[in-house]
C-alpha cells in the first residue's frame, strides 16, 4: 500500500470521553471514531487490525474442524422465549417490534438460533460431533458503554457451538476449542493465561476464560508461578490458612469498644493482629410463599469471614440455599441483631438466623467478633464453647501468598482482560428448545452443547493495554495493520532514494509482505510519529545519507535505536526476520 | 475438505413457500435455512459460496483504489433527520428505541454513516479523491420479503461512496467503479448487462445498474443487439415511431362506439388498426396552498399515448409539473371530463385540464380518441386542426422493435436481476449534512460524492437463476462452494480406489484447488445426487473397474457425458483446466 492512496487520520489529542489507554490510542491512531455511545465506525487502519485477528480465529477454527456459518443477527423473540431467556435477559438484549409488529431481538451471542439450527438438522448420532462457528458484528445495549472496543454496545465476535452425543464427546469438543484458543492467542503474539472461570448458573465444571495479562484489566486472576493453577478470582477456590483449630486459651469476655465499628480499629484498639478478628456480613433471601397470595417469607443469614478477607459474592451466591441472596437491609439487621451494623457477631442474636463460616474462620480460635450491641465486641470467642461447630464454606477470595488449591505453590494475583471464554453448555438449550438426536438404539437423546467465545474487536484494545509507550502503540506483527513502513527521506527530491525505496517496497510486496511506502511527501518528523502512533512494529527508513555508505536503518518498534543494514540486502534480511517471527508464533 | 467432516444438509423437497428456482435449490441444496420472514440462517455450504464472492469483490474494490471500512449497523435517528430521510424513507427503515429511549436504525444503507465520516475526517482537497467500502450485513423491513436471498430482510451488501472535488472527479471515480464491477460480474462468471437506470429523485446523468440475465428477473430490460445500447425499461428513452406527421386526410366525427371502452375493441369495431387510436391516461398533482390553513389545489393532466403503448410512470413521474403525481380520482374525472374513465378525450373536456402527449402521439394524423361522452369516440382527429400543437413529451414504455435511442439499431427486451447499482450523488447528502473541504483557496466547498452497491446474497441467486438444470445447481467455478468433487467408488473397501482418491485429493490441494472429497461411505447414486444438487462444477469418479485401465471419470456439471481421463495425469488435467478457466475470467 502507498500511504498516498491510503487514508491516514492520526489525532493529535483523544476526546475526552477516552478514558483508558486503549481507547485514546485507537481513536489517535484513526483505527476507529464515536458514531454513538459504544457504537463506532472502523476506519481502514483499524480494519486492517480487525481482518487479521479474524484470519487468525478463521484458520485455527478451521484447522480444529470447526464448520463456518452465518447466522441472522435479526432474530425472532419466539426462539428466545422457548429458551425462557426473553424473561431471564435483562435490557442489554435489544428487542424491537417490525412493521407487522411481531417481536424481535438483535442477537447479543447465539445459542437459540444455533439450537434452533441444530434441532432441525441433526438427527442422528452419525451426524455428531459438529461444531459451527461464525465471526459476526453482534448488539448488546450496555447500560454504560465505555473503554472504546473494550466495552461496546456493537462489537464483532466469533462464536462457536458445538453439538456431541454425550458428556465425553462434549469433553473432547471442549478440548479441542481450548487447544486452538491457546493457538490463536499464540499466534495474536499476546501474553495471556487461560483460566477457570465461575460457570454462572448453568453449572458444570468446565469453563475457562482467556485473559490478556494487562495492569488495567478489569478481571483479577489468581495464579500459581510454580504449578498450572490459574483462576478468575471470581471462580478461585481459597484454601483455609490455618493447618488446624488452635486451642481456646482466652475467656469469653465482653469488651467495650467505641467506635470501632471495622475490624482494622478493633484490632488496632486491642492490639491484636487483624487476622485474629472476624467480620460479619448478613444477607437475605427472599422466598416466595407456597401460594401465588402468600406472603414471602426472608431468610436472615450471617456469614463470616476472617477481618482481613473479602466476601466472593459469585462462589457464595452459589452455596445452596443462598440462590438469590441479596444484603439485607439496616431494618432487617436491627429487626435480627438488636443494633444496626458495626458491632454485629453470632452470640446472642435477637431471632435466630443461618450461620455460614469461611474456612479460615472455622479454624480460628480466640478471635474476637461484634457483641450484637453498639460500642462492644467480645473476645476470645472460641467453637464449640461460646458457640456450636459452625457450618463452613469457600466464602471468601483469594489473596496473593494464599496457598494454591492444587498444594503446588503460592498464590499470585494480576489484572487481565478476558477475550475468549469456552463453556460447557451440556443440555440447558438442548432440552429446553427439544434439540435431539436419535441414538443407536433409535432413541432420542439430548444434544451435549458447548459454546466457546472470542471477542474480536475487544482484542484490538487489550492488544493496545498489553503494548504501548508513549509514542503510540506497539502492535504483535501478526496483526499489526501493516507489518512494515518504509519512510523515505526526501521521496520526491531524491532519485535514488525513490529508486531505492521502490525497489525495497516492492521486493516487500513480492514476499508476501504487507507494508505501506510512505510516498506523502511529509517530513521525516511527521512520518514518523503516525507510524509510531500506529504502531507498525518495524521501520526502514532510506534516505540519501545511508545510501551514500550502502545502508539503510531499521528500527523495530520497541528498538531503543536504529540498526544499519546493507541495502541491497535489507528486503531479504527483513523478510527473514518476519518469517522468523511468523514461525516461533505459529 | 473431507466430506465426512463437512456438513451436508441437502433435502428431497424444497418447502411450499419456495415460488422461485433460486429459492427452491438454496433450500434444497442446504446452502440456506429460513429463521423468520425474508431471515436466513447460511449453513456451510451457503456460506462458502459467499465467501467467495465477497472475496472477488474485495479484490477489486482493492484493486480499483477504494479503501475498506466497516460502519455500524446500528445508527443514530439524528443522523437520518439531518439528512430528511428519517420522514422520507418508509417502514422499510426498521426503528427502535434503546434502553435510554435514544432513536437508532438498522441500517439499510450508510450514506448518512459515511458522509458523517467525511465530513469530520476530509478538511482539504488534498485528501481527494477517496473511496470508502464496506461488505456488510444490512437490514430492509420489506413488507413482503419472498424470493429467498432476492429480496430478504436481512441481507450482505458491498457498499462502497466516493468523494471528490467536483464533478469531473466525480465522474472519474464512477467511471472506476463501473469498470471494477464489469471486471467483479466477468470473473464471477455472470451473463450480465450494465444498464442505464432512473436516477430516482436525485436527477443527474449518471446510473446505471448492473444485471444478472435471467428470465426469472424481476425488471425488464431494454437492448440493442447491434449496439452498446442497454436500459432498464423504467429509464429507456422511446422514440417518436413516426418519421413525420402524416397529412390530415379525413374529417373529424363523433362516431357511436357502444361499450368500446378499450382502444383495442374501438378499433376492431372501426376496422383500423390499433396504432391508429390514442388512449388517454388521467393524473391529479396536489398542491399545498400557499399557507398551511390554505386549501389544497389540484391540478388535472391528461396524458396521450397511442393505443398499442404503456405508460412509463417513472419517466413521467419525473416530468416538470409531474412531481409527486398520482392516478386522478373517478370523481376528479366526472368533474373535469362529464364523464367516467372510458371515453376520455383531449377535445371538449368540461374543464381545462393540461395536456401533455408522447412523442408518438404528437406525429399521428386522422386518429381515434374518446368524445368524452359514454359510448362515443372521434375518428379523423388531427393537431392543429381539431386541437391546438399539444406539448411533447417521453411519456411510453419501450417495446420490442423500437428504434435504439443511439441510432444504431432495433430494441430488444430480455429480463434481468439487479445485482448492482452504481450512482452519481452529487452533492445531496454533502449538502444536507455539511461536508464541505477546503478548496486550494481555502473556501469550504460541499464534496461530490457517488454511491455503489452490490447485492453479495443475492447473486447467489442470480447466479443460480441463471445456471441450473433438472439436477439442480451449476455453479459457476469462481463461486461454486467447491471447485471439483472426487467421489470414490467404494472409499470403505478398496484400497486401491482409497490410495488413488486420497493421492489425486492431495495433489489437488495441495495446487490450492478448493476440492471435497466425498468419504462419507454413501451409495454412487446418493453421492451423485448430493453433489449435483449442489452444483459443483467438476467431478472426478474414482473406482476399480476404471482403475484397472489406468482411468478415472471426469465430468463437468453441464456435460451430458463423462470423459475417461488417465489416472496418472487427471490431477495434473484438472488444474490446468481450472486455470485456463481462471486466466480466462480475470
Amino acid at each position: 500500500m502507498k500511504a498516498s492512496r491510503f487514508f491516514i487520520g492520526t489525532l493529535k489529542e483523544a476526546p475526552a470521553d477516552a478514558e483508558i489507554v486503549s481507547h485514546q490510542l485507537m481513536m489517535r491512531a484513526g483505527m476507529i471514531r464515536r458514531v454513538a455511545g459504544g457504537i463506532y465506525d472502523y476506519l481502514p487502519i483499524g480494519l486492517r487490525a480487525i481482518r487479521k485477528v479474524e484470519k487468525i480465529v478463521r484458520e485455527e477454527m478451521d484447522a480444529a474442524g470447526a464448520l463456518e456459518v452465518l447466522l441472522p443477527a435479526v432474530q425472532p423473540a419466539e426462539l428466545w422465549q422457548e429458551s425462557g431467556r426473553w424473561e431471564q435477559y435483562g435490557p442489554e438484549l435489544l428487542r424491537f417490534k417490525d412493521r407487522h409488529q411481531r417481536e424481535f431481538v438483535v442477537g447479543p451471542t447465539h445459542e437459540e438460533v444455533i439450537t434452533d439450527v441444530a434441532r432441525r438438522e441433526i438427527r442422528s448420532y452419525r451426524q455428531l460431533p459438529v461444531n459451527f462457528y461464525q465471526i459476526q458484528t453482534k448488539f448488546r445495549d450496555e447500560i454504560r458503554p465505555r473503554f472504546g472496543v473494550m466495552r461496546g454496545r456493537e462489537f464483532i465476535m466469533k462464536d462457536a457451538y458445538s453439538f456431541d452425543r454425550d458428556t465425553d464427546g462434549l469433553k473432547a469438543s471442549y478440548q479441542r476449542m481450548y487447544d486452538a484458543y491457546v493457538r490463536i492467542f499464540t499466534r495474536l503474539g499476546l501474553r495471556f493465561r487461560a483460566v477457570e472461570a465461575d460457570n454462572g448458573s448453568i453449572g458444570g465444571s468446565g469453563s475457562h476464560e482467556f485473559h490478556v495479562i494487562a495492569d488495567t484489566g478489569e478481571d483479577a486472576i489468581a495464579f500459581c508461578p510454580t504449578s498450572d493453577f490459574a483462576a478468575n478470582v471470581e471462580a478461585a477456590e481459597a484454601l483455609p490458612l490455618l493447618p488446624a483449630r488452635g486451642a481456646a486459651d482466652a475467656a469469653l469476655t465482653k469488651t467495650s469498644t467505641p467506635g470501632r465499628a471495622k475490624c482494622e480499629a478493633v484490632a488496632e484498639l486491642l492490639g491484636l493482629p487483624l487476622e485474629r478478628t472476624v467480620k460479619s456480613i448478613v444477607l437475605a433471601v427472599d422466598q416466595p410463599g407456597a401460594t401465588p397470595d402468600a406472603a414471602v417469607h426472608t431468610q436472615i443469614w450471617m456469614l463470616l469471614l476472617r477481618g482481613d478477607h473479602s466476601l466472593n459474592e459469585v462462589k457464595a451466591f452459589k452455596l445452596p440455599g443462598l440462590g438469590g441472596a441479596r444484603f439485607a437491609t439496616e431494618a432487617e439487621i436491627v429487626e435480627h441483631f438488636g443494633t444496626p451494623p458495626g458491632y454485629l457477631g453470632p452470640i446472642a442474636t435477637r431471632k435466630p438466623v443461618k450461620l455460614l463460616v469461611d474456612r479460615t474462620v472455622a479454624r480460628m480460635s480466640d478471635f474476637v467478633c461484634g457483641a450484637n450491641e453498639a460500642d462492644f465486641h467480645f473476645t476470645g470467642v472460641n467453637w464449640g464453647r461460646d458457640l456450636p461447630e459452625p457450618d463452613v464454606a469457600d466464602l471468601r477470595n483469594v489473596v496473593a501468598g494464599d496457598p494454591s488449591p492444587d498444594g503446588r505453590g503460592t498464590i499470585e494475583l494480576c489484572r487481565g482482560i478476558e477475550v475468549g471464554h469456552v463453556f460447557q453448555l451440556g443440555t440447558k438449550y438442548s432440552e429446553a428448545m427439544s434439540a435431539t438426536y436419535l441414538d443407536e438404539a433409535g432413541k432420542p437423546q439430548p444434544l451435549q452443547m458447548g459454546c466457546y467465545g472470542i471477542g474480536v474487536t475487544r482484542i484490538l484494545g487489550a492488544a493496545i493495554e498489553q503494548n504501548y509507550d508513549a509514542r503510540g502503540i506497539i502492535w504483535p506483527t501478526s496483526i499489526a495493520p501493516f507489518e512494515v513502513v518504509i519512510c523515505p527521506m526526501g521521496y520526491d527530491r531524491s532519485e535514488t532514494v525513490r529508486t531505492e525505496a521502490d525497489r525495497v517496497y516492492a521486493a516487500l510486496l513480492a514476499a508476501g509482505v504487507d507494508v505501506v511506502l510512505d510516498d506523502r511527501g511529509e517530513r521525516p518528523g511527521v512520518m514518523f510519529a503516525d507510524w509510531e502512533l500506529i504502531g507498525v512494529p518495524h521501520r526502514l527508513v532510506i534516505g540519501d545519507r545511508g545510501l551514500k555508505d550502502g545502508k539503510v536503518e531499521y528500527q523495530g518498534r520497541r528498538d531503543a535505536e536504529a540498526t544499519l543494514l546493507p541495502v541491497a540486502e535489507a528486503d531479504r534480511l527483513l523478510i527473514a526476520r518476519l518469517q522468523e517471527a511468523r514461525g516461533a508464533a505459529a
